[in-house]
């Protein structure tokens, strides 16, 4: 059983910490600033409470580290992590800016930075790994056109939106790195549209809450992006990946088997899975199961702190995109959008 | 462009009319003892309207007949035509009673009767084909297990039933004739459950509204017939056939591609086809134009005196079993049900 | 019955002469300067063939005329059915040229514009109908985002892409049109990206294959528009309507309810309605039985030059988004796209 | 945290375990005369290893038993937890043949026999579990025909056939105990029709492994099962409830929304969730969370010994059926089927 040392208590380390005992892997160490989460995961887990960050990840025990604590601290706890040269699995984002990220990257250099497994969980959703594993294998032929779905339920509380980063750097991030893990030629332009219809109040805030992103890769395929804060029917994530010999689709997956006939309604089908947990949630077992073996086999990860920068940079181009009403033009993670 | 005599002029006349010149052939002649009737038909086909069926039978230009008239006159025709030696498309059933089919096919022979074309036109249903070809091909290997579902969107008038036979001549013999068309081996035995639950008085006349039929084959397979005089959600039609390799399904086929996600109904799919002309209105145009083909390659037709005969005879065993309360073992439709 | 003068007798013309027939109406005169064509056009319906376009809508039985010509020659036809003063359908598009189009509305004024039937006949799919039904009955409330697919089952011979218009004017104006006649605000904006991908050869012509339209409203509703010249599983017509209480789908209807289930295909539909006449073809009796009441009525036609006229200004929109990567903001068909 | 005794350490019972835990429960002490087993277990759960059934349910921590051991062992266990007063829970079935579940009801009594919760886990599946809440909430008012499918992805090894009890009393003891939960009229009659097609060793054996029962309500309804030993595309498992104001269905779930669409299958979907652990693992947590809510209530288990009793009856009477050739009449569990 791997032991792992587990920065953070809350809600995403609990999910984690789940996870992990799903893996067959076990919570060694945790460590959270609130003494009161800290102690109830470590009764659930049975892991002993560090006195630090650093201490938990210094436990000689420890062969992996996984750092699910609030944005802001992602980079300080990961340059630790990267020092020890422990096997270490980041929440996403990579950092709380942009800035932040290819810092990161730059100081780490890019082969340390594949080597930090990031938690774009969606990757590991059944349907969706479907439909990129169909395209790599070339069930399609060339890819030609491919569309992301993302809706959520509801809105986030108004208060969380000003330190959101905006809906392209907090929601639409999933979708940028989606793309990327679905393409395999650059992209090399952004062009987004947004409009603030859901909520007013969001608009008022400086942000969108529906929006479409295209972007164009290097050998011609269109990719467009749609998101929506809100959704009536619940949590709505579909792909569909088109090209020269057909297509290939990740539709929102049922609750069950519910078919209702009636004279109003002849032929409904049981509710969407619910919001990311139910959808998601069997995709941080398989994530945790990935991230054990490539670090058992000393591997790159195949989801790492360079895909964590790359999608960053998407959304960074998409805010940029949307301020200039102008399509941008990607030259590379050094692009300056300031302007 | 084949010449016709029609024989009716009634609601399945103006069916086949509308058929005929769908399938690029024309009414020549006509005749209904009601004038009116035939004068209206007569008028919207540029068909002349003969004074006897015989006579327009007789109408040298005349190279096939249809008989669409009401099921106690359908023998009398038949006579006549094959008498005449003319290609022959009669609706179903072959004829008002079990007795008279029996006697037809007796008194014609077997390589008369096989060149009397029966309107079973459910086997020219698309979905419904499909199963049967599929079936036919070794899609699914040897079939184990054949499920038929056949509910009405409404019962017929009450005054309609003790002049219709009953459910299993009435209703159910279309699905005695789909099974035949599927199967490959003998149907040897018959398993009637009825019960009057969708209208009262229609167990008070005599007769059942919901049944269930079970049938075995020589070689082992398994049919169950379904049927109902009420569906609340339209005109259900299904089959089912299961095989060593697999399932082939017709399902309900739909009014459109719209569907609709709400809170309340989050996948709702457009209502399915209404009635029998929507649902099997196109089978008949496939119907005429497989008689003409048939007609003019003079083959026996695919569909004929002999299924009818055989569907009713399936009819008279499932109202013999249900009268009994068990099982019937068949041998042939010369059996004496009388008890 | 009316009697309707046909302009053409090709092969959209005989399309409309069949739905003539099946809504009830009759051709009594045609007009086609390849004699053959008018010959052959005549037989069928009993048509008389006239001389000349001008003797064919004159004829005083003639209370309707339709134009099912080349689209080099509507706008001069039209002119002479509008100086008639009887109803007339017209083929889209409207005309051969955006220019055309557009003089030809200022010519004979918005009122008369309204008058005449451009047969956009998409909008009377069965599927396409309902969304936008439900969408102008408020079922999904306020309208947020709208995606609208259209891939045709594979590109036309090249020699056509010269004279096409370009994919935008040919092929995506049938979507500008659908996605007018469901929204209710105007669109403000036009955003093209295309590749050629699918034929490198239709590059080499100057066009594209496959595109990707964004446009937005004053609103603020988000419409996104995908277009692909192939298609390997078929006719890929969709729609999705996305608004505050739920979305409205047009899927792609099946050619039966036939679904296989076995080891390699758990569950496979039956194929896609296949190209047009096939997908389309039901709708084109809904046109003309909607276009003779509008003329008996003498109401504004549902669908008409103006629409033709705004579908066309889309159309060089986007033409003029795509040359200059740029998004083109709309003030009205009288905008100056040379640049 | 509810202490549990969990009697053997096999396959059921490490199924049980797991969901004891996911349910927030813990085993406290295991017996398992398989010392290995046992040791296996207790290390996962940390559980205490007894050295008998009784001194495992006897521990003063243990709130309730749960019974996973062979069935021919189910009423000796069973016999001491209701001796001892504890909440317990058996695995499907009661007991090894009718007779002993006979004797055991008669013996504890029916009162104690209610507080015995049964594990027909099926029940407890998301899908039919909608159905059976659609039914008994009136959803489609008078429940008029009933059809249950099971079919399992490939028969058992044949040496279990003879010790199986036969297709009825293995598997289709599962439908006849879903039939009775979705009922609300008592069974009167059962009518049995078996093939042995699948594998003629099977029949050889004195089985069969195709199998179709009709069954009537004192009120008319009738119920259809079809059972195979076998179904090429995995766990077949579906219901239709057909009444006055529509039908619920069961469908089987898939194991994603992946679907793929090509020029040879143009609309594919993802596999049905495989064997039981996949399609039914969910419904073991909501059975134990089910349990020891009632337990904690002191309430009558909603599925209990009453109907394990019921189900193997209605067993009974299949084979005796099948036996007979003939319908059999039921008139309660005391029925002698020796004949």
């Amino acid at each position: 059983m791997t032991a792992i040392a587990l920065m953070g208590a809350g809600r995403m380390a609990r999910v984690h910490a789940a996870a992990i005992a799903a893996a067959g892997a076990r919570v060694a160490t945790i460590y959270d600033p609130v003494a009161q989460a800290a102690e109830a995961l470590a009764e659930t887990t049975g892991a002993r409470i560090a006195a630090s960050a650093a201490e938990a990840m210094a436990d000689p025990q420890v062969e992996a580290i996984m750092i699910a604590t609030s944005s802001d601290t992602h980079i300080e706890l990961l340059d630790h992590a990267v020092s020890l040269g422990k096997p270490v699995l980041c929440e996403k984002p990579l950092a709380a800016t942009f800035a932040e990220s290819r810092d990161f990257v730059a100081r780490v250099g890019e082969a340390a930075a594949r080597r930090v497994f990031l938690g774009f969980n969606r990757r590991f959703d059944r349907g969706h790994a479907s439909v990129r594993e169909g395209v790599h294998a070339g069930r399609i032929g060339r890819l030609e056109q491919l569309t992301i779905t993302s809706r959520d339920p509801a809105p986030p509380p108004l208060e969380y939106i000003p330190r959101s980063g905006g809906l392209f750097r907090d929601m639409m991030i999933h979708d940028f790195d989606m793309a990327r893990s679905i393409l395999s030629s650059d992209i090399v332009s952004v062009t987004a549209h947004g409009s603030s219809i859901v909520d007013p109040d969001i608009g008022r805030l400086g942000d969108i809450d529906t929006a479409s992103v295209t972007m164009l890769t290097r050998d011609g395929t269109i990719i467009n992006i749609l998101n929506s804060r809100r959704c009536a029917f619940g949590f709505d994530q579909r792909i569909e990946a088109f090209g020269e010999k057909g297509m290939l689709m990740s539709d929102n997956p049922r609750q069950s088997g519910f078919r209702a006939f009636t004279a109003e309604t002849p032929g409904t089908d049981a509710p969407i899975l619910e919001f990311f947990m139910e959808r998601y949630g069997p995709s941080y077992t398989a994530e945790i199961r990935l991230f054990l073996e490539c670090a058992r086999d000393g591997r790159d990860m195949p989801v790492n702190a360079i895909d964590g920068l790359m999608a960053a940079y998407l959304a960074e181009a998409a805010a940029a995109s949307l301020k200039r009403g102008a399509t941008v033009h990607l030259t590379g993670p050094d692009q300056d959008f300031a302007e």
